[in-house]
């Protein structure tokens, strides 16, 4: 099939220099702030936007360098298959996150419960809308017993 | 800055062969079946995804080829800014979707409550977990009133 070509139409600035160290889920990025600097030919995007206090992004994992289909993921010691995970090592290493949108100044974006990489190229932006956004899953397989631990894990440098 | 470059991973197929009459979002689409085929090259990362009842699908709108940066959304008789909305008209056209997995059986996915084209190209597949993607947002922008009506709405061909 055809490859597929996005162009980046922003740029994610946080904390986080590095993987090591950082929250692994928003959950354990609680309070942590970044900002979004939109390209100025997609500005007249961003109308309407600031009604909303919770956005979803979606971003090219651009440091991850290694592809794998299995991985062991930082909440678990067994190898997974990479579709079964939240790691950055899927074939097309699309990341996304839902965080807090606090302001709109032209075209900067303060946001809060940050877990992405500082300078990560944004690829798009969503009003995170719980009627179509929410489910109630009964089953969430490996993850049953880990998905609450995440807000204490921190990432490690094993997914290059 | 650089493209970033995909490739699919897997075509989706459902009973939706053009966007007239579609449901506009999951909420529209309960109990809608799809298909997903995953390419041989990429089945080992469908380890362990079985355990999961829900996942999110990223996929590209193939269909889609206009570009806009203030649509009238369905669901609405206002021009908004395309970020404020789930238009399919973004400048990277990918989409998001919610599904239920039903079964796995080698490369081929059974998915339900399916609100996608027939032959969309996949690029990822990624495990639905409710501490890492669900939030309680205070404001969701002109969607207030909305969103609740998205299962009686019905995509009209606006969105070239």
């Amino acid at each position: 099939m055809e490859a597929i070509v996005y162009q980046p139409i922003g740029i994610i600035s946080s904390p986080y220099r590095t993987r090591a160290g950082m929250p692994i889920q928003a959950a354990g990025a609680r309070g942590i702030r970044g900002t979004i600097k939109i390209f100025p030919e997609f500005g007249d995007g961003l109308k309407d936007l600031g009604g909303f206090s919770h956005i979803i992004l979606l971003y090219h994992f651009h440091r991850t360098q290694e592809k794998a289909l299995v991985v062991t993921p930082f909440l678990d010691d067994q190898p997974r298959g990479v579709f079964a995970t939240r790691s950055p090592n899927h074939p097309n290493a699309i990341g996304i996150s839902i965080v807090r949108l606090l302001a709109i100044e032209g075209l900067r974006l303060s946001i809060e419960d940050v877990d992405i990489l500082d300078g990560t190229p944004l690829l798009d932006i969503k009003p995170y809308v719980p009627a179509f956004d929410q489910r109630k899953p009964e089953r969430v397989g490996w993850l049953e017993k880990a998905q609450g631990k995440a807000d204490q894990h921190r990432a490690d440098e094993r997914f290059k």
